[in-house]
C-alpha cells in the first residue's frame, strides 16, 4: 500500500514512521495518535489517484490544512493524512470580477496580501490567519471578526473543486453569482469537515478593501441598548459596520490584569463594553480634510455623539492613531489568552438569536454560580452574529462537576433554540453534543447522505456525526 | 386512499375531479394534467399526515405555493397536490433581531407590506410578488432585481422547517447568523424544487428599509465600462448599489414601440443603456434639505458628474421623482412583456462571471446570426449578477433550427463554465439542459442524495434531476 502511495506522490512526498510526527498532535494538546503515513500530492489529480488508492483498499482517509482547528477534526490514528499544503497555487486573481481561484493550501493572510495589492480583501479573518488554509476553512465554515458585514466562509465561497471518496472530481468551479442548477453540493461540501470528500480548490469572493477604519469603544449601561445602538450605528451608515466585538466589565478587568501596561480604555469601568468599528471604501470619506480628520472618523463621532447626548452611551472613545485601534483590536483578539491565564477552562461556543444574547448570559451565569460556586467565566462575543465565547474556570478538575456545567449551559441553548458549537465545528470534541442536542431528523438525514456518498466510510472517520 | 386523505384535512380542503383544474396547469401554457387530488392542509401536522400517507402507498407528491415558476416544477399530472396556502400565518415578527418567521403560504408581497410596518425590507423581489408564496421561492432559489446588495433566496435564510419523505419533521428552524454543527441541510433544501421533501416555514432575514432611493438611467460607451462604473459606484458608496440593469438600445427601442407614450431616457440612442440604484438607510442620506433636494440623489449626481467629465458616462439622466424612477424602472420590469410582444419566443436564463458578460453577448450573437440569419434577440441582465436574459425571437416555428440555437447558445455558455439556468431552476423544462451540460460527478452525487432520502421516489418526481 504504502509503494503504491509513493509511486503517485514521489518518495520525498510520502512521510511515515517518525517522520509524520507533526500530523500525530494538533494544537489542542490531546495525545498523540500516529498516522499511517502522511502524503504531500502536487495537485488534485494526484489527491485522486490517493483517493483511488484508499478506496480500493478501504483505507480511512484525513485530509489536512494548517491544523489550526479547534475540535480535533484532524485526528489521523492509523489513517492515511492527505496535506494539502502543496496545493498553493493561486491560479488566477480577476479584480475586475472581484474573484480569487485558490487551491486548497493557499494560506489565509498570504491570500489577503496577494489580493490586498489589487486594492481588494478577502473579508475572512481570524487569530490564526497565518497558518490557517483555503481547504481548512471551508471545510469547518470558519467565522470570526467581520461575519457581521460579509458572512461565514459559506457566504464568501462562489464555486469548489472537491475529491469525492471514490476518487472521482466534482467540478463546481464557476465564479457564478447565480446558478439554479440542481442541489448547492457547494454548501453541503463547505462545513462538512472532510467526511464527503476532499476540497481542493475554491472560487472566492472579493470585496473593495477599506481605505480608512473607524474604530471606537463604546460602554453601554446593558446589551439591550447594545443591540440597538448597533442597529442604529448599520442604518446611519449604511450597513457600514465591519466589527461589533462584546466585552464584559472582568474580562476587560482580567485582561487589564494580564497587560498592565495597557490603558484603561474609560476612565471609570464598566459592565458592558463594546468595539465598534466602521470601513471606508470612498476616497471621500477616507481622505484626510485640512484639518487632519478623516471623515468617516468624524462621521462615527458625530453619531456617537447623539448618542450620547441621548443617554444611550455612557462613554465613548475612538481611536485617532492606527496605535489607538490597534490596542482596541488587542484587548479583544487576546481573548484566548485570557482564557488561557488560568490553568483549567471550559471553551462553549454558543450562538443564539441576537436579541436574546443577555437571556443567554443570564442563564448560564446562574447555572454556574448553582452547580459550581466560585467558578468564574470570560466571555467575549461577536455581538452582530449572537455567538458568545463562554470560557468556564473551575474552581477544580472535578470533571464529572464540570461536565455537568457544559450540559446544563447546552440545555439552556437547546430551550433557546441556539447552537453547542457556532463557528469551531464538531469534529470529535463534540460529538456527545451532537447526539445529546442535534434534531433527531437532522441527524437521520446528514447520516443518510454520508452512507450515500462515503459507502465504505473512508472520508475522515469519526468526525462531525455520531 | 382519497378517503384517508380526506379525513386528514376535511372533505372541504381535500379537492377531486374537475376542483383540480387550476393545479392542472401553470403560468407557462404547456397542456393541463390533471392531478389525482388537491389537498390544502391547515398546518404542518396535516402536512406531516398527508406525506405519510402517501408514503405508505408510494403516492407521488408535488408541493405547489403560488404556482408562478417558469420551469414546470409543479406539473402535477397523476400525483397528489399538497397546496400549502392555508399555511398562511407569519408567526413571529422580532424587529430588534431583524427576522421574521414566515408559513410556507404568506405571500411575499403580504411579507414585504407587514415589515415594511416595522421599517423593515425583506429585499427578495421580481414581478411575480404578487402570488409567490415563501415555500416556492425558497424551493426554487428565486433571484430578482436586489441580488446584488442582498443575495439571492438562500442568502436571506436563517432557518427552515420541512417535511422530510417518510413524513418526520426536519426542524432547522433558528433565527441563528452562525451555527456549524453538521451538514448545511437547509441549503440542500433550499432550491431542491421540493424533490427532498417539503418545506412549511422559514426564519428570514431583513434589513432597515432604505428611507429614500438614488436612480438613474445611464448611457455608456460599453459594457466593460459599464462593469467598471458599478465597481467604483459600489466603492464611492460602502456598497450601497441597490441594482443594475443592463439594457441595449434594441430592447429600448422595443420597449419604447410597445410604450409609444413612454419618454425616452436620453436625447440620443445608445447602445449601452444601464438603471442604477442606490438606497438610504440613514435619515441624514434620505432627509431634504434647505433646497429640497435629497442628499444621497446629491451625492449619486456628484458621483455621475465626475464620470461624465472623465468620458466614462455618455449621458446620465437621475429621476428627480417617484414617477420619473417608476418610468425607469418599468422600463426593466416591462422585459417579460416586451418578449411576449412576438409570438415566438425561446427563453435563455444565463450566468457568466462579471467580466464575461460582453464576450457571451458577442458569441450568442454570432451563432444566432449563423443559424438562424434574420432572427432577433431581446436581452436584458442584472449586471451585477452576471445574469443574461436572452430570448431569441426565430424567424419561424422550425423547432429542430430553434432548438440547435438553444443547444449551441449552451454550448457557448459550457464554455464559459457559466449556468444555463441562473435563477429560474430546472423543473421539468431543463432537464435535458442537466443531463447534457451539468458536470457527470455532480449529477451523480445529486442522485445518490435524492435515491437516499427519498428511497421510493414520490417527492415531485420527475422534476430537478434527470
Amino acid at each position: 500500500m504504502l509503494d503504491e502511495l509513493r509511486g503517485i506522490v514521489g518518495d520525498r512526498y510520502l512521510l511515515s514512521g517518525d517522520a509524520t510526527g507533526p500530523w500525530a498532535s494538533d494544537i489542542t494538546g490531546k495525545p498523540p495518535q500516529p498516522p499511517l503515513a502522511v502524503a504531500r500530492p502536487a495537485d488534485t489529480a494526484e489527491v485522486q489517484a490517493l483517493v483511488r488508492a484508499c478506496a480500493a483498499t478501504a483505507t480511512p482517509i484525513v485530509p489536512a490544512g494548517g491544523r489550526t482547528g479547534l475540535t480535533g477534526a484532524t485526528a489521523a490514528g492509523g489513517a492515511l493524512v492527505i496535506s494539502l499544503d502543496r496545493l498553493n497555487r493561486v491560479r488566477d486573481l480577476r479584480a475586475e470580477a472581484r474573484v480569487a481561484v485558490a487551491e486548497a493550501g493557499v494560506i489565509l493572510s498570504t491570500l489577503h496580501d496577494l489580493v490586498a495589492e489589487q486594492g481588494l480583501m478577502f473579508p475572512l479573518t481570524f487569530g490564526a490567519r497565518g497558518s490557517a488554509m483555503v481547504g481548512g476553512f471551508l471545510s469547518t465554515n470558519a467565522g470570526g471578526s467581520n461575519v457581521l458585514k460579509y458572512g461565514n466562509t459559506r457566504d464568501l465561497v462562489l464555486g469548489i473543486e472537491a475529491v469525492m471518496p471514490d476518487g472521482s472530481l466534482l467540478d463546481l468551479m464557476s465564479g457564478l453569482r447565480k446558478n439554479n442548477a440542481g442541489y448547492d453540493l457547494r454548501h453541503l461540501m463547505i462545513g462538512a469537515e472532510g467526511t464527503l470528500g476532499i476540497i481542493t480548490a475554491a472560487t472566492l469572493k472579493l470585496v473593495p478593501l477599506p481605505k480608512a477604519w473607524a474604530t471606537a469603544m463604546l460602554a453601554l449601561p446593558d446589551m439591550e441598548t447594545a443591540l440597538q445602538v448597533l442597529n442604529e450605528v448599520q442604518e446611519a451608515t449604511g450597513g457600514g459596520v465591519e466589527a461589533c466585538e462584546y466585552m464584559p466589565g472582568d474580562y476587560v478587568a482580567n485582561y487589564q490584569a494580564m497587560r498592565p501596561a495597557a490603558a484603561w480604555p474609560f476612565e471609570g469601568r464598566h459592565d458592558v463594553n463594546v468595539l465598534l468599528e466602521l470601513g471606508a471604501t470612498s476616497a471621500e470619506e477616507a481622505a484626510p480634510g485640512p484639518d487632519g480628520a478623516i471623515p468617516l472618523v468624524s462621521r462615527l463621532e458625530s453619531i456617537l455623539g447623539g448618542l450620547l447626548e441621548q443617554g444611550r452611551l455612557i462613554d465613548a472613545v475612538v481611536a485617532r492613531t492606527e496605535a489607538q485601534r490597534r490596542a482596541m483590536w488587542d484587548r479583544r483578539e487576546a481573548a484566548a489568552e485570557v482564557a488561557a491565564t488560568r490553568p483549567l477552562r471550559r471553551t462553549n461556543d454558543i450562538a443564539v438569536d441576537l436579541d436574546r444574547m443577555p437571556e443567554f448570559i443570564r442563564r448560564a451565569d446562574a447555572v454556574l454560580q448553582r452547580t459550581d460556586p466560585g467558578a468564574e467565566r470570560s466571555i467575549v462575543a461577536h455581538l452582530g452574529d449572537g455567538n458568545i465565547h463562554y470560557t468556564v474556570w473551575p474552581t477544580s478538575g472535578d470533571d464529572a462537576r464540570n461536565d455537568a456545567v457544559t450540559e446544563a449551559i447546552e440545555e439552556i441553548v437547546t430551550e433557546m433554540r441556539g447552537s453547542f458549537s457556532a463557528e469551531h465545528g464538531i469534529g470529535t470534541y463534540k460529538l456527545n453534543s451532537m447526539r445529546r442536542r442535534k434534531d433527531p431528523v437532522a441527524l437521520r438525514t446528514m447520516r443518510a447522505i454520508k452512507d450515500a456518498l462515503d459507502p465504505q466510510g473512508i472520508m475522515n472517520p469519526g468526525k462531525l456525526l455520531p
